[in-house]
């Protein structure tokens, strides 16, 4: 059932002592140079790096005890396995992670760090789902899956509730979207504490599935999509996706110039790392000016993890 | 006169429309790795990126309007420049800036967008003050020292305060060593706040001017200092040594390696972008866990000014 105002009250008191209250961030000059008030949610600043931990921690506190017997499974290689690795190691139950054999090295450390246990598979979609279902034959664990679980959007909500609560005047809300666990929990959100803000997302170009889907009033998958934001590849899931339909008012596509600049403003003028993804809905702020003018807008900034040998604007010049 | 704490209440109470109240972070990461609790005040998310502007508002609006008919002026190639500028650009007086003629682009860009009126020089310290006494003998404007005044000492001094109001019970504060504004501010803050908590200053292995002075009770200026925490090349001054001399307990001298190791850690585990200055006493604590363990610290984060494209830990790998 597509959670509630009680559900989502309910994860965040659940998951509270687990995850940080993170603080709402502003720059001046921003503000002045986009002629509106930016109120930015620092989910960098989340455990593990990223609102990953509030959905992950949802999902793992949730279960029984029993349910919990034989552990948590997913495939993930970005932040929710190590989001979900974390959150059962608190809990004191076993993660089971499906991983590409391509995955950079520094996020298996990672999931390796919080105690996952982590099983490699080829690189495609059918070889991380095929791979799972094996991992859950033989273990018995519950899946979790990165977006496509009303207990990860109820997680999620979190993160828009929160903001509300600090500044509640709000005229929009952003939130970038990937696969929609975050987009339909901030919806969610908003619907019950604030009806009267705008929900407006931001995804790249290059991965402008959740567009083309809202437009068409049906999932329409990703192919190959290209974009430097990595943690938007994924497609809508079939949860997220009539959320968003029923409360999302407008999905604006960002280019790639316009996300490294405003990763790249923000890393300058906030002396905050964001990583592209959290980029994102600031890129779609300074290509569409008008929309944004004179009005107090808030940003989920969805997390900080970044290879720091390797930056976008380095890379172009 | 050596500040008292009525001057340091009245520049704190005089700044505050003109700077920000920064926050103080901590990373549970860091504090399990180092054995200690460590609560950063974090300055790079200060106005023009570091507490300079600090000490430059509370000397500029410590002036009377008469004084500064002629406007102020300084030779710097760093933050002093740009929170001199910016602070006399608010009170609406010029403030004229000497600076190297090889001072990078970027930092010249700064000082022009905040209205400061620059002369170009000989990059030696020579040149630097006699363009300074020409300008002074042109303009009639008043000279801010970046750090060798009372006024400077009494806002740098503001941040220790802030810090000591926020998180009461520290066993230890930090702060790094260039020309000791900061550190002597934060000594004066700590001595009058709370005198049973240690005093500790950390300073590049590179510049350890501070440490030598300290050891030898008399000022030893730097002679070509290397390190790559460019905002404490500078040497004591008359006023700054005499504080620290009374009120440091110790300086505790970081190798390179440490600083860039330190850095690099609160960039990644932090998600927030501190300078290599600021980066020293946290390279302190890495390379002297015992002083720190079991220990509530404090640590001045300087600034967060930082060339992104040229990141320490690139060039070295």
């Amino acid at each position: 059932m597509i959670p509630d105002l009680a559900t989502i009250e309910a994860a965040a008191n659940r998951i509270a002592p687990h995850i940080h209250h993170t603080p709402v961030m502003s720059s001046s000059f921003l503000n002045t140079m986009t002629g509106s008030e930016i109120f930015m949610k620092c989910e960098n600043f989340q455990k593990v790096g990223a609102f990953k931990s509030r959905g992950a921690c949802n999902a793992v506190f949730s279960l029984s005890e029993e349910e919990l017997s034989h552990g948590v499974c997913t495939h993930s290689s970005g932040n929710h396995a190590q989001a979900l690795a974390r959150a059962a190691r608190i809990r004191g139950c076993k993660a089971y992670i499906v991983m590409p054999e391509t995955a950079p090295s520094v996020k298996v450390e990672a999931v390796r760090g919080y105690g996952g246990i982590i099983t490699f598979c080829k690189p495609t979609l059918a070889a991380r789902e095929e791979t799972l279902r094996q991992v859950m034959g033989k273990t018995g664990a519950v899946e979790i899956h990165p977006y496509n679980d009303y207990r990860i959007i109820a997680g999620q909500a979190t993160a828009a509730m929160e903001l509300l609560q600090s500044i509640p005047d709000l005229e929009i809300i952003m939130a970038p979207v990937g696969g929609g666990g975050l987009l339909s929990g901030t919806a969610l959100s908003t619907k019950y504490l604030s009806p009267s803000t705008r929900v407006i997302a931001a995804e790249p170009k290059g991965a402008d599935d959740a567009y083309r889907s809202l437009k068409a009033r049906q999932i329409i998958p990703s192919v190959s999509p290209v974009t430097i934001a990595d943690g938007l590849l994924t497609s809508l899931g079939t949860l997220t996706f009539p959320i968003i339909l029923d409360n999302v008012g407008q999905i604006l596509t960002v280019s790639e110039e316009a996300i490294v600049r405003a990763m790249q403003l923000v890393w300058e003028r906030m002396k905050i790392i964001i990583e592209p993804s959290s980029a994102v809905p600031i890129g779609a702020i300074l290509e569409n000016p008008d929309i944004f003018k004179g009005k107090k807008t808030g940003v989920i900034i969805s997390g900080g993890n970044v290879n720091l040998n390797k930056l976008p604007w380095q890379i172009q010049s």
